[in-house]
C-alpha cells in the first residue's frame, strides 16, 4: 500500500458540505461525480498527496443512506492506493482478511476498487484502489 | 493544510490490533508511545507520506474509552499537517469553525496539536498538527 488515496466522508447534503470543506481547506472541490452502482453523488477535494471524498446518497437504498441512518454523518471509509489490486486482494486473503469484493470493480475517480469487510479490520471500512490506465 | 498526517483508529486491544495492521500493511509499527494527558497508548504505522495511529485507552475516563463505548472500535479522527498551527487556528476560527483547543498543545509523535469540534465539521473529528523543531 503506497499511501492513503482518500478518506470517504458520508454527508447528508453535498452542497452544504462542499461549502464547509472549501472553508476548511481554503479551496474548492475539483470534481463532482455520480457513482450510479452505489447510488451516491461524490465530491473530491485535494490535500497534498491525498484526497477527501464527500458522499451523499441519491436513494434510500444507498450504502451511504444506511450508514448515516445508523451512525450519523462522518468518516465512512479509508482508501489505500495500491499498484496491483489483484495481487493485493490475493495477499490480504492469504493473511486471513475478508473481502467484500474478491474481484476489483470500477469505482469513482477512474479507479479499480475493492473493499475489505470491516469485521476483519477493527471496524474500519477499508478500500483498495488502483488507477486505471487511460 | 499540506496532507493527511495520520488517521487515528480507536482499538480495544493494541497488541491484537498491531498484529492485524502489520498483516494489512505487510510491515510492523515503528513506534509505541504513551500520551498520559489523554490516557492512551498509541502505536504508529507508516504508509508512504501518511501514518496510521492506533489508540487504546489506558483508563475508563480516556476519550478513547468513551468513544468505543458509544460507537465501537473504528476511525476516531483525521489529522492534517500544517506549517503554522497558530495561524491555521486563527484562520479556521475566522471561517466560523469551533476549536476544542484554541491554543496548540503537545501531542504524540513530537507534534503541536489542536482539535476542531466535530459539531462544526460534519461529525468528523479533525486534528491539526505541526512538527516540533528539535
Amino acid at each position: 500500500m503506497n499511501k492513503i488515496e482518500h478518506i470517504g466522508i458520508a454527508v447528508k447534503n453535498l452542497k452544504d458540505s462542499n461549502s464547509l470543506f472549501a472553508a476548511l481547506f481554503g479551496k474548492e472541490h475539483y470534481k463532482i461525480e455520480a457513482v450510479e452502482s452505489e447510488s451516491v453523488m461524490t465530491s473530491f477535494f485535494k490535500c497534498g498527496p491525498n484526497k477527501i471524498e464527500l458522499l451523499q446518497a441519491t436513494s434510500k437504498d444507498s450504502p451511504i443512506a444506511k450508514f448515516i441512518e445508523k451512525k450519523g454523518e462522518g468518516i465512512h471509509h479509508i482508501a489505500f492506493a495500491v499498484d496491483d489490486i489483484e495481487d493485493e486482494i490475493e495477499r490480504l486473503q492469504r493473511e486471513g482478511f475478508k473481502m467484500i469484493h474478491d474481484k476489483p470493480k470500477k469505482g469513482a475517480d477512474n479507479k479499480l476498487i475493492a473493499f475489505l469487510h470491516p469485521k476483519s479490520t477493527n471496524g474500519v471500512l477499508i478500500e483498495l484502489c488502483q488507477d486505471i490506465d487511460d
